[in-house]
């Protein structure tokens, strides 16, 4: 490096020097990564699917389980209501999805709830779906694994006792994986995608055959029953809140539209196609496990999963078959997860650029990804699982209705957004809150569509919350204003800092003034000499300053000084109550209420810096403790000249 | 106060305002007092006796019953042993007395082991004598509390459960009076300790008279017998280790020696004739129990204690004198821990004040006590009571082994003393190691009385520590040792130091060379411009650096700091791992590579300091980090430079 060119030039220097240290860290997420290394590859359709669709497409495992739990409290002959409700929740995919296909050829940048809500109605829809969100990812890591681990229990019962820590064991692999960097592209994703809907299908179209040809059985040893609502007569509140679980399903439509950018060229049309092949696909799956569950009378149980059921029955045992799909479920879920794990980090992080969330959640790791967004999702998706024991029924409640709440404000910013775009002339083009707004010749269809999708998702989100608050949407319901007024909070903070600290129309500071120079000594020593050394280089005005708890020491420290003191005035301040700290302050404060203006105080301390741990324990931390109470105050500056002794 | 005087003056401010604070810690210990206060009243014997003595004669009600406990392991027969080891013990406790009496002619200003070790025998000896008795007092307190809730549960049985909780109750209680100062004069301890001599006479008297008068029963429905050993026949091992037990009681002897000064002149002699009377009404009351307990046949047992069972079958009862026995015997085995209470601290100050101990516990509280060990010896007395149980028989074989090798060690030191003098002039003084020696005319015969405590106390050392070893005793044995060496690492720690610091032979500090002053700046505002100008008033070296994880972001710095940057040099490194803190470490370390001769580098670190506690969060601590990373380092100095916004 070039150290020491002139004032008043500025020197750029690019080093290969500025390398992280070899640490364990390293060892477990890798070597760190340059910026310059980030991704710029893109992906097609097929690949596209792999990566965004394991949310939506892996609810298949537990979507329509749940909603038949549900039913069964209205006795098994309710079961029949099943297929109807998957159909209707079918029917709520396809509108997203028409609705969602337009969002995306709107935001080719990628549009997120967030970012839709923001740039059409503004910060507080805004962090209300940022909210939802970031506590939908978390949900989603913990019903995901839950899920996927009792995949596994169905397989293996002899697991089931050890399933929190098993879901525990698996988060903390996820987040290493991507502590490490997940590059969002190559077969990584595509194989196991691929094989769990390839594994879907065989077993959808062999239970199929088989039904038509009759012979179609029904499940052998079937689990107990799990019934999660009071026995009570079927009625319209209970096929609401059996609907409502089922809503899960449809939770991960979102992913595309977030991950826009990660498409090739024309990637708007790219993304688009991508979205409706997943609806197709989720659609037709979760009507084939549907019709099947209800042939081969699968019974709804905390168990044995109704995958896990209908692919024994249509395989005819816990065979090669059988071993494959369960496995293949497993690993969609536990991708699922992974998806969470790279959309938190980055709502997170567009949510604290905007200034809603602590700064820090902005800056990426070694590895290019956001390691603070990461590890806190694990960890609060780890809390969840210990707390409702990695059962999936018991988080059902909770999730899905933030989900919704952000369909519904993502919706209505997109109704709004073709709302104003039809209100301008062609070819003009409004910035509003940094988003480009251009005409659109059949706005008013569009509209229509996003409005109907929005009234449809709020209309679903009322049904959550009302069907679902005793079973514990009311956790959510009170959580979501918390951590809006929290987002708020932080944004007021940060907005009244940059107010403060803005150089518009600053006159520029002050010279300064009277530059004082306390020195408080405990007795006369190099280490004081030291420091005294550098207060003196410091200004012309220094006062050392000695607390005195015994008379015969401060006599001595005067008689030391007289001689080592370098003629600097000393005060020698007597402290009957013995108090070391006190004194100081006190005689600071005196000083710092009469001074000059523009006058500055320094306080020089000589600090003992100990080479071994151990021995801090037998020194003073003055230097801290006067830090610490004095930091608070206006132009008052702690110096800490440490001396060390080898 | 002045604060304006001259340069080269000195001023002694003495300011009523340096008060401690009010708050919690003042209403709980009482309110701050001024050395001033320091108490200078002495005490005659009668209450002399009450004062030192409650440890000593506390221990007749523990005791003659382990010893008893250790017997019984041979049969109830065996029992009829205890009056003739109970005689042996008082034997003991007569050359004691006369050994420890010729102490305190000879250290009138206070001669426990500790120094009189130290003044005669060096100190190896002294350390080991000061870590047995540290040892000890935090077993006198452990020991002392968990016989006094033994004799409440004697009454009470239904509080034997909540024991180990009473005993930290009380433990916390003590400490807290501890905290506020004991004033070591006055009623408050004459009162408990003379109603327990006036309780005990009585017992023993009254119990003598109906034992002559033939009306004398023995115990009703006796407790369940207690055995610590295996079942077997008695041997010189069984009988040795029940004298052990009985050991227990002499342990209070040294008390008065430590606390000579509290006496009114002549203090040696009041202060002797104190010992010798407490020496008197301890082995009388030693024998007297051990009799009753055998005339009455009472059963030695964790559940009911001997002084209980004697007193009910001496008052026919539990009645109204039984329960002034329990409660005079209860309130002076919580004066016993009292006194470890007032004497561990002080022996932990003198220790420090050799640099064996942190020095920290050489400062006196607001109340004038030694805060730090008091709450130490609390802490660690509790953590015994919990991990015995508040069992006293468990405690037991780990106390007394450090008394007796602190008995020994000072006896030694005292005979060597006495070799020392017989080998002066008349009228000669030789000052050694901080003391006092003169001819003394008897000195042989002293050196005799002297010599022949060491070698009886080192005998019942080694007989405790082989009969106990198993028992417990090892930890202690193991644990002394540690002790020394953690002394001698403290003493030579700061030995060390001094040696360093030294300004002997000093020949003054080089003028200070370049002075370059270094300021990491992340944006440019205010805080920035504020940290700016405080870094030129400090030199005109001033190198502002900048470390960009952001292209654009250092451009804009870049232009930014044209306009306010006061044509500082600015230094960018560009920092591809996206690291904050390293490229700064780097950049310095290698500035402080090649620096020239005496140049300061001088770091200058604009810090936001939130106003709330919560937006700490929102921060980053850069000064911090770079602190703990660079304070190590020699002439590298850091300077947080605060600012705040309202």
């Amino acid at each position: 490096m070039n150290l020491d060119d002139k004032n008043g030039t500025t020197v750029q220097i690019r080093s290969a020097d500025f390398k992280p240290r070899r640490n364990f860290t390293n060892w477990l997420i890798g070597k760190p990564l340059q910026t310059a290394d980030a991704p710029h590859q893109t992906i097609g359709r097929a690949i596209g699917l792999a990566v965004f669709s394991s949310d939506a497409l892996s609810s298949v495992a537990y979507g329509p389980q749940e909603l038949m739990m549900m039913l069964a409290a209205a006795g098994m002959v309710s079961l029949q209501y099943s297929l109807p409700l998957v159909l209707c929740i079918v029917g709520l995919l396809a509108i997203l999805t028409i609705s969602y296909e337009q969002t995306i050829h709107a935001y080719p940048n990628g549009g997120g709830s967030y970012i839709v809500s923001r740039d059409n109605l503004g910060y507080l829809p805004a962090s209300i779906a940022g909210a939802a969100l970031l506590t939908d990812y978390i949900l989603t890591v913990a019903v995901s694994i839950s899920a996927s681990v009792a995949q596994i229990a169905s397989a293996f019962p002899g697991l089931l006792r050890w399933r929190v820590e098993l879901a525990i064991v698996f988060i903390m692999l996820i987040m290493i994986i991507n502590l490490r960097g997940v590059k969002e592209s190559g077969v990584t994703f595509a194989i196991p995608t691929y094989f769990f809907i390839v594994m879907m299908y065989i077993t959808i179209i062999v239970g199929l055959v088989r039904y038509f040809a009759g012979t179609l059985g029904i499940v052998a040893n079937p689990p107990e029953l799990t019934i999660l609502a009071e026995p009570q007569a079927l009625g319209l509140f209970l096929l609401l809140k059996a609907f409502a679980s089922g809503t899960a399903s449809v939770t991960g439509v979102e992913a595309i539209s977030d991950g826009i950018t990660a498409f090739r060229e024309p990637r708007s049309k790219n993304a688009g196609a991508t979205l409706i092949l997943m609806a197709l696909i989720l659609g037709s799956m979760l009507i084939g496990v549907t019709f099947l569950a209800g042939q081969v009378s699968a019974i709804p149980s905390e168990h044995e999963t109704l995958v896990s059921q209908i692919s024994r029955t249509v395989f005819d045992g816990r065979g090669f078959l059988y071993l494959l799909t369960i496995t293949g479920t497993t690993v969609i879920l536990v991708m699922a997860a992974n998806t969470a794990f790279a959309d938190f980090p980055r709502l997170g992080a567009i949510t604290a650029k905007d200034g809603f969330l602590p700064r820090q959640l902005t800056y990426r790791g070694s590895r290019l990804v956001y390691s603070r967004g990461i590890m806190a999702l694990a960890l609060l998706a780890s809390l969840l699982i210990v707390l409702f024991r990695a059962n999936v029924s018991g988080l059902i409640p909770l999730y899905a209705i933030g989900v919704f709440l952000s369909f519904t404000l993502s919706q209505s910013g997109m109704a709004h957004r073709w709302w104003k775009s039809g209100h301008l002339q062609p070819d003009q083009v409004k910035v509003e809150q940094g988003s480009e707004v251009r005409y659109e010749k059949n706005w008013v269809i569009k509209m229509f569509i996003n409005g109907f999708g929005a009234v449809v998702t709020f209309f679903v989100t009322i049904i959550f919350a009302v069907t679902k608050f005793a079973d514990g949407a009311w956790v959510v319901v009170i959580l979501l204003p918390i951590l809006v007024v929290i987002f708020f909070s932080i944004h007021r903070h940060y907005q009244n800092l940059a107010a403060h600290l803005t150089l518009e129309k600053y006159a520029g500071l002050h010279p300064l003034g009277r530059h004082r120079v306390i020195i408080p000594i405990a007795s006369v020593h190099q280490g004081t000499l030291k420091a005294l050394k550098y207060a003196e280089s410091l200004s012309k005005d220094v006062t050392a300053l000695h607390v005195s708890i015994d008379e015969d020491e401060a006599e001595k420290l005067k008689r030391k000084w007289e001689t080592w003191g370098d003629g600097v005035r000393l005060v020698i301040l007597e402290s009957p109550y013995r108090l070391m700290i006190e004194p100081v302050i006190d005689y600071v404060a005196e000083l710092s209420e009469n001074r000059s203006e523009n006058e500055m105080i320094t306080i020089v301390i000589p600090q003992f810096i100990p080479r071994r741990f151990w021995t801090n324990a037998l020194h003073m931390r003055t230097a801290d403790t006067l830090r610490k109470v004095l930091m608070g105050q206006k132009d008052i500056i702690i110096v800490e000249v440490p001396y060390q002794v080898d």
